[in-house]
């Protein structure tokens, strides 16, 4: 009866909300519910700034900002990045957009036509798939070498690229597991890229969440022929339900992105640039706040983990998830459902990023206190003993 | 060198932005610059609000909400739409979204494939246009009949249904003409679709502007079998700079579009929701606070257009905005360019609406107030005076 766009029907439904909904609903009532699901920092503003311009008092708030975003926000971002960067990013380089998850799907919906085809590592953050079926184009997945702590399989990478292939993803650090690239490997990819007219869209939405070395993977780009930067203000400052992010790209790509913008959105929403705005100027205190307490749940849970010997988890040095391996057969869907069930804790299964991954379970650690890790990690070590 | 999608390539850039710039940057020293440009209303919540709780302070605004929105928010649109509908919406045929822009992208990205039709009444907003554009879809328009107030052809659009039409989409009232639709057209419209399988798609932004009669079109529906509302809070409350709109249609194309809007945004910006609940109680004093201003503004601008014998508008009863057609030959494009230079005024060129409408002009008198209808009319008075 209702037509609907066939790559729309088939994609899966998003997973969080669901089990979301299973948490809330469904979840032991002898135990309070602990959630590691949504991939969220610990602290909001609230906790780390004061607001002496209330930006809800700002009439600017409520009326359109410029399809690209507020200057200052631009030239924010634009300061970050060419700390980083090997070619200089202008304030034409870029455009303020409503998340990162809204920044990835402008740029692919950009760049891509029907059939275009999309190498993607695996495991993947389930809304690149999803944007990529949405728009007709073709994903390609490489699994990840796990051993090596998730790296890149270069060797797959390259043996996929072919006529059809327009755009690699990599998302560094990654989502959902924490992986930051090998330099020398987005190197040698970009090198073949920038020969074979392939973008690679760097998903840099955790560029503030790396423990215990120096990581800079936009020092091997010396121009934006073959680069599209995607990016977040979500969890540096904490501010997910803010929806804004930003597009770092050649500013003919911009100008073109500008259209979809104005198409889709008109602008990011002015009262988040607002408050980003006043944000700005407390950015360490945010970084410090949020990755200590993300650092230190991290080194809880590498303790914890090794008491429990039906999981295997090779550590990683990004973001703040550990994607870990249950028991062989074990499936993962079944699993995450179960233990909500009984034990009233949220994970999520491997299944959502990717087919490889059915036996995986991604714990996403920002979010959580002290307490609820020793505890969360308690419950779903008894559950793995009751049950295994 | 860089790869983009044809149909993106293709279409025309934004046109705001580029006359807003011209209006800051390049217009006459000797006046003070009054736009007629951006479609928003005059009063935003800090003229009629005042904030006991404040959604800056909540740690909610900065975490993500369900994908569908806050249930209050469906709640609230939910208990609106009812009074008007002859179906009952309930909370699960609601997304809440990124403004209306967003929500109407998102039904045309569900409903088209490639190479579908979509019928539109023209002059048409273009975004409209652009969102068909970008998903490959084809544009029909059909010039609506300026001597009845610019009224749907009815007998034209019926010509143009085939086999591919798949929407036809009808903004009433109407930017930029103001129109609101006659209900036997649309009824007739909506049987017609039924027969053949076809979705009106009603932008329903306006709905809180009509003058001096009662209207509803939602009263010709008796089911969402052919109907997707996309609507606004933006107009309703002043509130454009928080992006926040609706998509009201049967559960199973909600449940669709949840997919589409996690991977775009994954939620309405949860600030701006969180804002909106707070201004719920108080939307009849922000409707009769931005209506009257329009209402105020529209008599005086019929007043005054009568004395400029090189216009002609023919009135009509809905949004905030005036279409006049200039002196026959008159581009548009032209006059509204030389009127920044010259007269510092900023008015729409009816080219951005769709060919036919080259020679006219929009008005939106939304924003301005008693003094810059007068001083602003005047000035294009004098500028015609001047030139033709």
């Amino acid at each position: 009866m209702f037509n609907i766009n066939n790559n729309i029907l088939n994609v899966d439904s998003p997973p969080i909300d669901y089990f979301n909904n299973l948490l809330s609903k469904n979840s032991n009532p002898n135990y309070n519910p602990i959630s590691f699901g949504h991939g969220i920092p610990r602290f909001t503003p609230i906790d780390y700034f004061d607001f002496n311009n209330n930006p809800i008092f700002e009439p600017s708030s409520y009326k359109y900002s410029e399809i690209r975003g507020h200057v200052k926000i631009r030239q924010f971002i634009s300061n970050k990045l060419n700390l980083k960067l090997n070619v200089k990013a202008d304030l034409d380089n870029f455009i303020i957009t409503s998340g990162a998850n809204s920044a990835l799907f402008k740029a692919l919906f950009l760049k891509l036509e029907q059939g275009d085809e999309v190498i993607v590592p695996s495991p993947v953050y389930f809304n690149h798939i999803m944007a990529i079926q949405m728009i007709g184009a073709i994903t390609v997945e490489i699994d990840s070498i796990e051993k090596n702590g998730f790296q890149l399989n270069i060797p797959g990478i390259i043996n996929q690229i072919n006529d059809k292939t327009k755009v690699i993803i990599l998302n560094s650090p990654n989502n959902p597991t924490g992986a930051i690239y090998d330099i020398n490997d987005i190197k040698h990819l970009s090198e073949i890229c920038l020969k074979k007219n392939i973008t690679i869209i760097l998903d840099y939405t955790y560029e503030d969440y790396i423990y215990g070395t120096d990581y800079n993977p936009l020092q091997i780009f010396n121009s934006f022929e073959n680069l599209i930067i995607v990016g977040s203000f979500s969890k540096t400052f904490g501010i997910t339900g803010l929806r804004i992010g930003y597009i770092c790209a050649d500013p003919h790509l911009i100008d073109n992105l500008c259209k979809i913008q104005d198409t889709i959105s008109i602008c990011a929403p002015v009262i988040s640039q607002n408050i980003l705005l006043e944000l700005i100027q407390s950015e360490s205190k945010a970084i410090n706040k949020n990755k200590l307490s993300a650092e230190f749940s991290r080194n809880k849970l590498i303790e914890l983990i090794k008491t429990i010997p039906q999981l295997e988890w090779i550590t990683t040095k990004g973001a703040f998830y550990a994607f870990l391996k249950l028991p062989k057969e074990m499936n993962s869907w079944e699993f995450t459902r179960d233990l909500i069930v009984n034990k009233s804790v949220l994970v999520l299964p491997g299944t959502i990023f990717g087919e490889t991954w059915k036996s995986y379970i991604r714990i996403a650690y920002g979010a959580v206190d002290s307490d609820e890790i020793d505890e969360g990690i308690h419950r779903i070590k008894n559950y793995l003993e009751e049950t295994t």
